[in-house]
C-alpha cells in the first residue's frame, strides 16, 4: 500500500524529517511518500497561514488520486483542510492532531497537548472538541517556540519542550502527552523515556491509523457530506482547481 | 463609516443582489462596498469550494485594510475564513450565518435553518455549535437547490424555499427561520409576510451588526488568537499573500 | 424609532447615567426613553432582589406597549424578567448581559466578565449558559463592590474595576472584557483605553442591538413560548397586572 | 417537623388537593401546611404568570421563617422563585419539577414529562437542564389542557393525560413518566396502575425529599450564592418586601 | 419497610458502622439490614476492586429479592454494579454517590467531593457526569488515605479529611461538601459543625432516598434497559449466578 | 507481536469466529490468541451479564500478563471491564465498540450503530458518550435478535441486520455503519458491499488499533487512574483474584 504524508507547509527539511518518522513505524509492505505542496506558507502558526496552506494541500490530494494513493496523512497539528481533503479522496485521510488525540484516549485517562506558539492553542482546543476528544484533554500548553525553531540545529527547543511536558504531568493531572506539532515528531521517544508515560507523536499515530484503515478496506464515505465536490469552475489564479464532471 | 461586504464566490450577479440588500438596511451614514474576490469558485457548496474561496476573500480583506474599511461582512452561509479574516482586519468581521443565528436567538425560542443542498447541512450545524447557537437550533433543512439556481429568473426556487420554511415551523417546533444562503437575501420579507414569524437573512443581520460594532468602537481583539499573523513567506502561486513585518 | 431602556432598580441616578450612555451611541433617528419602575429594589444583588424587580419592569413594558415603543433594553446585568418581557412586547427585548456577551463573541476569542458582588457570579454563568455564550466565557470575576457604590462620587470603584479587568486578561487567557453591571456603563471607554482590548458595556451593546432588530423589522416571535400571555386574573396587591382578553 | 407546601397560584381548590396529596405520603411526625399566596395569578401558564407568582411565594417563605417552618415545597411545575426562596429560607426548599425529575432518574433510564399547555414545554426543558436532568429526559409533551381544567369536575382531562402518557412510552423510548403539573397530583396512582411503569408526581416526591433533608439536618447553604439577601429598601407597592439588617 | 444496605467490600467493621449510621437516620417503621457480600475485595480502590465487588453484591440483591426486601442501598462511593442491581431488583436501588450528589444539588450551588485515594477521583467525576451532577460538582479532591485507614483507631484520618474539606470551600468556590467514601459516614456531623455548611454522607442520604421511594411506591421500571435479565447459563466458578426463566 | 482477543462470553463457537476475523486482518508478524474465559455468561445482553463476564475477563488479562502478551482486545460490544483490564495490563487494551466508533469517526460524518437487543442500546449510547463519540453517533438501532441467534446456521439474522443497516442510512442521516456485536464480525464485508458505505466491525478495528499501539510502543499509562491495582485480599469464591505486592 502507498500512503502519502502531506506536510502542508513548504519547508522541505521538516517534510523529510516527517517522512523519516513515518517510515520508521510503517509496516513492511507500506510505501511512504512525503511531500510539501508547491504553494503556501513556510510554516503554519495562525488561521491565516492555515487557510493559505489548504490549496496546496488539496493539489497534493488531487495528484495522489491520479497516482492511486491508498490513504493520506495531513502532517500539521492544526489538521488544515481535513474535510475538503476527504471530499477529494477515495481512501482515508487522517490528521495528525486527530490521530494523536484518539490514540491518547486509549492509553491514558487524560492527555496534555504541548504545542509551539500560544496563539495556536485555540485551534488545538477546537480540534479536541470536533473530534470528541475534549473530555480527554486536560490542558493545551504552549512553549512559545516558533515552528521553524524546531528545525534549527543547536536550538534549545528540545529542552523547553521536555520541560513543558514535565510541568504538564505535574500541574494538569494528565497521564499522557500529545506533542502538538509535526516538527516534534523526532522528540517522541526521547521525552517518553524521560517521563515514563506515553508520549504521542501525531505523524507516527496517523501513519499507523491510515495503514489500519486501508488494511480494513475502510474508505471515506461518499454518501453525504464527504461526497466528491460538484464539478465547478474556479476563477483567477485558482483556475487550476476547477473540477470537471 | 464604510463596510465591505465580501461575497466569497465569484458570481457577481449574486454580489450585486447582496449589496443591494445590505444598502437597504444600512444607516444613512454607512457606505456599503460589495465585492467578489478575483479568484475562487463560482458558488460554494462543499468544503472544497469553501477552502478555495478563502484566499480570494483574504485578498479582499487585505485590500480593505489598505483602503481604511471600518468593518467586514462575509456573505456566504458557511462563514468561510472568518477567523483568518479577523486576524488580518483591525475592525470587526462578521459572518452571515453568525449574524443570523445570534439575532434569531433574541427574537424567538428556537430557529430552523433552511438551506440549499443537503451536503452543506453539516457545516450549518458546525457553525451553530462554534457560535454557541446549537441550543437555539431546532433543525437544519435543505431544499436540494444548487446555489446558482437562486440566480436564475423563472426558477421555482422561491416557492420551494417558502414551502420548506412552512414545513420547518410545523415539524421542528421552531418559532423563527434563518435563511441559509446569501443568495436568499431578497426572499426574507416575502417569506416573513407569508409565515408571520421572524425570517432572518444573514446579509442584512450582519450588516447591522458590523454597523453596531463600529459605532461602539469595538474592534477585533489583537491580544491573543486573533492577533495579526506573523510576517511570513508564502511560496508558489500564493506568493502574493506573503506578509511582511 | 423609540427605544425604552428600563433600569429595573429604583435608583434614578443610575437610570440617568444609563440613559446618557444609550443616547451617546444611538443613531440620529433613535429616541431613547430611560426609566426605572415605580416599585422594586434600589439595587439588584441577589435572586430575591431580582424577583422583586420583575413586576415593576413588566409594568414598564406594558406601558411601553400602550405608548407604541419599538423595542426595549433591560438594563441590569442579571437580565431579570427577560422572557416574561418578551411575552408582553411586540418588538424586540434585549438584556444587557445578553447583548454584551453576544458582541464579545464577535470581537474576541474568549471574554472575562467583571462584576460587582461575588454572590452574583452564579447568575452571570447561568446567563452565559442559556445564551450559548458559556464557551466564550473564560471567567466571571467579582470586585466585591456593592452596586450603589458605583454611584458614589469619590469612591475607589473605578480603580478596583480597572485592576480586576487587568488581572482578568493576565490570569484568564481572555482577550476581551465584559463589564458586569449597568452601573459601569460610563467606565467602558476609560478601561478600554487602558487595556488595549475591547471592553464591552451591555447598555451600549443592547441599545445598538435593539436598534438593529427594529431596523430589520425583526419582532419577537409570537408563535410559541413567547406568545402573549393568556388573559388571566391576578389577585391581591398585584391585581393591576391582570391581563384581559 | 413542619413542612410548608406553597402552591404559587391563588386557586385554593388546587391548594387543598395538593395538601391532601402531600399529607397522604408524609411520615407520622410530619405536619403539612399547604397555602396559596395572598397575591398573584390564578394559574401559571407563562413566564409572565410565573414572574407575578414569585412575590406572593416569597411572602409565604418569609412568613414561614417567622413561624419556624423546617422546610418548603414549591408546588408548581415551573419551580418559580426557587433560588430566591432558598436565599430567604434557613431550611431546604425543593421544587416539584426538581423533585420529580431527580426521583425519576433513580427508578428508570429515561423519563417523559407530560404537561398542560405546549407553551410551557420550554420551561420544563430549561429546568431539566439546570437540574442536570436533561440527559434523563426523553421528551416533554403537552396535552394542550389549561391548568384550571384539571380542577373542573367532569372534564376529560384525566383521559387525555393518561392517553398522552401511553403515547410517551411508545414513542419516546422512555420507561417512566413525570407528571408536569401540580394539579395532576391525584392522577399519579391511577395512571401508574394503567401503564405499569413508575409515574411520578412532584408534590409527593418533593414532600418526601424535604422530609428527608430535614431528617438529615441538611439546610440551605448560607456560604455563597444562597446566602440571605442583603438588607435593602423596596419601593412602591412592594415596599413590604424591604429586608432589614 | 425493610431496606438492605450492601457494603460491597468484605470488611465487616465498616459494614457495622454503615449500618449504625443508616439506622440513626431511618424512620421509626424502617428496618435496616446491613451486610457485606460473601466474596470480594476487603476494600475498593480501583476499577479492578470494583469489578470484583460486583458479583458478591449481586448475590446479596438476589438474596434480598427472595427475602422480600423493599429497597437497597449500595454503600461504596463508586456505586459499583448499580445498573445490574437495578435489573435484578423489583424495588428501588440507590448508590451513595448518587444520593449524596443529588441531595447536595438541592441545598447548595456547587459541591466539592472529598475522597480517599487520588486514583479514584476519575470514577467520582464519571459518576457526577452520568447522574447529571457534573454541573454542580466544583471539584473532586483526594486526601490520599487508603479506605481501611478510616477504620483504624487513633489514625489521623479524621483530621486530614476535615482539613481537606476546609480547603475545598476556600479554593473551589463550593458551598457544600460531599464525603466520598462510605467509611466516612460517621464524620458527617463533626465536619458539618466545624465548617458551617452542609456536609453530606451518602449512606444517610441514600437511606432516606430509598425510604422515600418505597413510601411513594416507586419501583425500578421494568419496561426497558432495567428489565429483569434474560434467563441464562453462567459457566465455571460463577455457575451459581445462572438465572432461570 | 502477540495480541490476545478475549471474547468475554463463554460461547467458544463465537470465539473461534472472532479469532478468524482478527487473523484475517492482522499483519504478517502478528500472532492472534483468541479465548473465552473459564467462567461467566454464555452471552452478554444485560448489565447483569456484563458484570458477571468481567471476572473471567480479568483472569485472562492476568494470564496474558504472565505470558508476555503485547496487547488485548475485549471482543464484546459493551466493552465490559475495559478500565479494570487497563489497570492490570502493561500493554494497550482496546474495546471493540471503542475501536469501531473511533474508526467510524474518521471515514464518515456520522455513524449508526446496529445492534442485537433493544435493551442494550442504552449501553451503546453510554459508550459513545464516554469515548467522546456521541457527536458522531446518529442513532443506535436494535434488530431484536438474541446474540446467540447469530451463531445458528440457517437463521434469518443476516438478512435482518442488513435490512436494519439499510434503514439506518435512510432514516438517520448517517453515512457509515458500526456493527454492534462481536458476533456480527463476519457480516462486515457482505453488508458493506450491499450498501456502498463503510461498515465497521469492531473486532477487526480493535485488532488493527492494538497492533498500531504496540508498533508505536504506546503502553497503558501507569501514572494515574490506570496504575496497577493495589495489592489486596479478595474473599470467598473470588479469592483467586487476590493481588500480591
Amino acid at each position: 500500500m502507498r500512503i502519502k504524508i502531506i506536510n502542508p507547509n513548504t519547508t522541505w527539511s521538516m517534510t523529510e524529517k516527517i517522512g523519516a518518522c513515518a517510515r520508521a513505524v510503517a509496516s513492511a509492505g507500506t510505501q511512504i511518500v512525503a511531500v510539501s505542496p508547491a504553494m503556501g506558507p513556510v510554516s503554519i502558526e495562525s488561521h491565516y497561514d492555515e487557510a493559505l496552506a489548504v490549496p496546496g494541500l488539496l493539489q497534493e490530494i488531487a495528484a495522489g488520486e491520479r497516482d492511486g494513493i491508498d490513504g493520506y496523512v495531513i502532517a500539521c497539528f492544526g489538521d488544515p483542510g481535513l474535510k475538503a481533503a476527504r471530499e477529494l479522496a477515495r481512501g482515508p485521510v487522517v490528521g495528525i492532531a486527530e490521530a494523536a488525540m484518539h490514540m491518547a484516549s486509549m492509553v491514558g485517562s487524560r492527555f496534555s497537548v504541548v504545542t509551539t506558539l500560544g496563539r495556536t492553542m485555540g485551534q488545538a482546543w477546537h480540534l479536541a472538541e470536533i473530534y470528541g476528544m475534549e473530555r480527554f484533554c486536560a490542558n493545551v500548553r504552549a512553549c512559545e517556540l516558533p515552528v521553524l525553531e524546531l528545525e534549527e540545529p543547536g536550538s534549545k527547543a528540545r529542552e523547553r519542550i521536555a520541560d513543558e511536558c514535565k510541568r504538564a504531568l505535574e500541574e494538569d493531572g494528565s497521564d499522557c502527552i500529545v506533542l502538538g506539532c509535526a516538527g516534534m515528531t523526532d522528540l517522541c521517544e526521547h521525552i517518553g523515556g524521560l517521563l515514563g508515560v506515553p508520549v504521542i507523536d501525531g505523524v507516527a499515530a496517523a501513519t499507523k491509523l491510515v495503514e489500519s484503515l486501508v488494511a480494513l478496506k475502510l474508505q471515506t464515505s461518499k454518501r453525504g457530506e464527504l461526497a466528491r465536490p460538484l464539478p465547478k469552475a474556479m476563477k483567477g489564479t485558482l483556475e487550476g482547481f476547477t473540477l470537471r464532471g
